[in-house]
């Protein structure tokens, strides 16, 4: 299975190295055996148009696979290839700081599933879905 | 079925309205009755890290869900909600422009669906998608 | 929203009317304010060959999609119209019967969420998945 | 990336091995380098209900998967494990039989990706969808 645990501050660390989780302000809140959570920072960049400023449905499914990905980054010890995602929108995201709660489905020695949810300034579900990642060991 | 057919002008003027797409850098190349073609402006923010900068799949699911909404908006004079999206990474998307072609499966007075294919500089296939909008009539 | 919840009894009964369900063999096992658990009686005919003849992904994504489907019926007192569905597969389903937890993701007045866990006689889960519904009334 | 093509007469043996796909009435109607096309066989099993007998989403789910495998198995010289499979539906599917015609998006060494459309008696297209393969020789 290959399972290689990392600590809270390594996690941390290691999903803030990317320019693009640097630029979405990612935050690692929490970690333990049932998963992560994690904060994004809002910015004006989000925006889906200068009147209707909610969050644009693309920056909803990039968070959603970074935290599922690290929520098996976690167990694994490094982020692991997307191989696919899925990603439902529910209702839509006003402006402001979201908190996406992510953990493992399933853990495969070829490939893993996990699946987040992403939550609102006043904790209503915004967007959810799950990935498949491939968490063979690189050879 | 409620079509409301744009021209070439006004979809690419009704594109970059949203600030997420001004910061994708986002130009629309082709428009006919097949779909559009949309390219899509490297910027170093794309890239999963600084040594293996190749493009965050977060950035390619966002352009996936960008062409294929505004495939339909062609049809409908207006980009319509994404109710839900899946993406399939085939390879890794190195540091470069990347264009996107686009176009309807289903047009519906409820619901349509539209698919997304990503090439990068070579041609090559990268990523493809396809998602579910909520194309009836706003009241 | 258009809430009109069903017993257990109207849910079992709802649930064994179509052919097909009654082909899978399906069971109401329970129903609460989370959820509902599904059981599905194997057959010879779910299996993927004469030597190995474990269950076909056709079987399981089917069970996922009627179990979800009824999770949603709980509350909205019919079953509603499939818009999509997703489906990952984790292991190989060994003869036998199988287990189906169904939960809703999201209830809305257009279209809702929900998922679905299949568990094998082991009680080791096998596939899961999500898909989306059309809730509107009827007119 | 280990290509091993099948004839027509070596993929349609292969194709009706399966009890489940032999219950479906699959029957190959063509194979060249794009892909394939399947005929499946109404059956009354296959209704969702007694008065509106369309046929039942998890059928329409099951053939998306196998005409989507076969065509890759018409490349690989054998089916291959599903990972996980997507499924719109577009419309109503009347009584009568059914044509599938899939095709590869990806062919890779590891994953690989195809997908299918299903269309009704009047050629109207009911679902399609996709899957993701894997596709690694057997070790």
């Amino acid at each position: 299975m290959a399972e290689n645990r990392m600590t809270f501050e390594e996690l941390e660390a290691r999903m803030t190295v990317a320019p693009f989780h640097r630029w979405l302000g990612l935050k690692l809140l929490s970690m333990d055996d049932g998963g992560i959570q994690v904060a994004v920072t809002w910015r004006e960049e989000f925006a889906v148009n200068p009147d209707k400023h909610y969050t644009h449905g693309g920056i909803l499914a990039t968070v959603i696979d970074v935290a599922a990905d690290y929520a098996l980054a976690a167990r694994f010890g490094r982020p692991v290839p997307t191989v696919d995602l899925r990603v439902d929108y529910h209702r839509a995201a006003m402006p402001g700081d979201l908190r996406v709660e992510a953990r493992p489905i399933r853990i495969g020695s070829t490939f893993s599933s996990a699946e987040a949810y992403v939550y609102d300034r006043d904790d209503k579900l915004v967007a959810s879905g799950r990935g498949v990642y491939y968490s063979a060991l690189p050879k």
